[in-house]
């Protein structure tokens, strides 16, 4: 197998030491003469010579990447922040390494452990299933600085806060105030902090409004996609809502799937709030009513808070607050 | 700000020089003492000691990590491609690092030249919009591996193919054996081989039903994302169709949200098929007819290819061919 050009190759090429062409391209060939500097130069063009990273990377002590984990790439939550994500690195000139681990926790720590191999400069960890133990162990002592998203509180590094109380009360009043007197919601069985609090902050806002939830009973559980939304469907239509809170976008989306093919309306029957706000919430039939999140800001605030923790690895504890709003469109009606 | 922990640090906490642990550490310790080898093994564990992949990376002239470039991760086609990519890459101890582009040809040069220069090993290129030019340019001169997907033909190294062709066809035969007279398609308006292929392939398998279709006026052009399907709207009803065969099944999804904001019923009024059979199509209602692709198959075959192509370099050109099918699902019916 040939190799990409080398400076070396180069360096043949023009007649010259590699030490030469080193110099003249970091631009410090000012003491060679100006057609040596300019011969270098213009092979390097033609010649397509790109410089090593790797090289650069022992003596430069950074990669210049940043690793991304995220839980599901097929959720347009995430390919909707990784977007944000790419704009704010491709800014600083840093990569994003992005991974994306399934919700298996297996995954997460393999994926994990190759990017430490690979020293990245710092890791955005948007993903529910690692556990404090697995960043204690791989992160800490390499002392990688992270930032985490989505994640359960026990642990004191920077962090990305949305106001998901705020969005699950948003949420109650929305259905109080349409008349809807049994609300039940869908969610994954291992609740992460960010789901806990969505589900407090409607629970608190229907009993503000008089409308009861009994915890036992009125929460469905399957799994944080649209599989799992589906998956809800016989339990959600046992308790006979008339309107019901989903942990996020996907899941309604399952749960529509699931609701049309036993016949039940939405809104006409059962009235349906996501969370999120992903694009596809205006392509689903009827359109989706849901609790928006500034999904590109917070890619983008992440990864910002990132470098500067990078660059400043003193710096206090950095956290972002993102509120939330309420978007009505078609999927909720009076009671 | 502190470094990961080092093969310096461990020989330090072991009083061993870099040279025992560095030998220890890849196998070849057999002239230490027992006691040596398990002090040296302990404390890698206890440290949680990564070894840096840069400087290995610089010995083994291998990165072990392959680029993996594709338009639009907000797709679920790409999602579901990579997911097959992963998996291949990590069965073979590969990481693959993953880059959306927006469609966004100068986008992709970026992210291509940042690939190269980090040594990645071989590239997978699953974009639409890179030009020939820029692969002659970035990739040739510097002896990189590539596998395009999703491409035009023009060059001539190893590719996936997919029986486009056949796709529109199966299509065709579809809505002509329910009765439509009068089918339109939506398309993207820089139409790439393979989707020409599938045009192609719609308007023979109708004409040999003897149902006419007019190039000039049943084409309907917008961008290939669901967006673009909805944009399609206007130019769509305008023509008076029975039914219509969009570009991939985003577009499809888009296609039903104009039309139902235009009171247009899918399947009673307007037939709709799509292309790729993302999860997505059993999501939406009705559900959606559509040619299946094996994406995630392509995308383990796609990785496998460039694997072999990295491995042996002088191996002859290798295509892989992928046949698709009609799932019949319920946005179409007799005209």
């Amino acid at each position: 197998m040939k190799h990409k050009v080398t400076i070396r190759d180069l360096a043949k090429a023009a007649g010259v030491s590699v030490t030469t062409v080193s110099q003249i391209l970091n631009g410090k060939g000012q003491r060679f003469s100006q057609a040596t500097q300019q011969r270098v130069l213009e092979l390097r063009d033609q010649m397509n010579y790109v410089p090593d990273f790797n090289a650069r990377n022992l003596i430069m002590r950074s990669s210049k990447t940043i690793g991304v984990l995220v839980p599901n790439i097929g959720n347009p939550f995430f390919s909707t922040f990784i977007r944000g994500v790419q704009e704010a690195a491709r800014q600083a000139e840093f990569m994003p390494l992005i991974f994306s681990a399934n919700h298996e926790e297996k995954l997460e720590r393999y994926y994990l452990g190759r990017l430490i191999e690979r020293a990245v400069d710092g890791l955005i960890i948007a993903s529910s299933s690692i556990t404090t133990d697995t960043i204690e162990q791989l992160l800490k002592p390499n002392d990688i600085p992270y930032l985490l998203f989505d994640q359960n509180e026990a642990n004191g590094g920077d962090r990305l806060l949305i106001d998901d109380y705020q969005g699950g009360y948003l949420a109650a009043e929305h259905l109080a105030g349409l008349g809807h007197q049994h609300v039940v919601s869908i969610m994954p069985e291992n609740m992460t902090d960010n789901l806990n609090h969505r589900l407090r902050g409607l629970i608190d806002g229907l009993r503000k409004h008089h409308v009861d939830f009994n915890e036992q009973t009125d929460v469905i559980y399957g799994e944080l996609t649209k599989h799992g939304g589906y998956s809800c469907t016989k339990g959600v239509l046992e308790e006979h809502p008339t309107a019901v809170f989903a942990a996020n976008d996907e899941m309604a989306i399952g749960l529509y799937r699931g609701l049309a093919e036993n016949g039940v309306s939405v809104p006409d029957d059962i009235s349906v709030v996501g969370f999120d706000d992903i694009d596809l919430a205006e392509y689903v039939t009827p359109k989706l009513t849901t609790i928006q999140q500034p999904i590109r800001e917070i890619g983008e605030q992440a990864t910002k808070m990132l470098f500067n923790r990078i660059q400043n690895p003193d710096t206090a504890i950095q956290t972002s607050y993102f509120g939330v709003k309420l978007v009505v469109r078609d999927s909720t009606k009076q009671a």
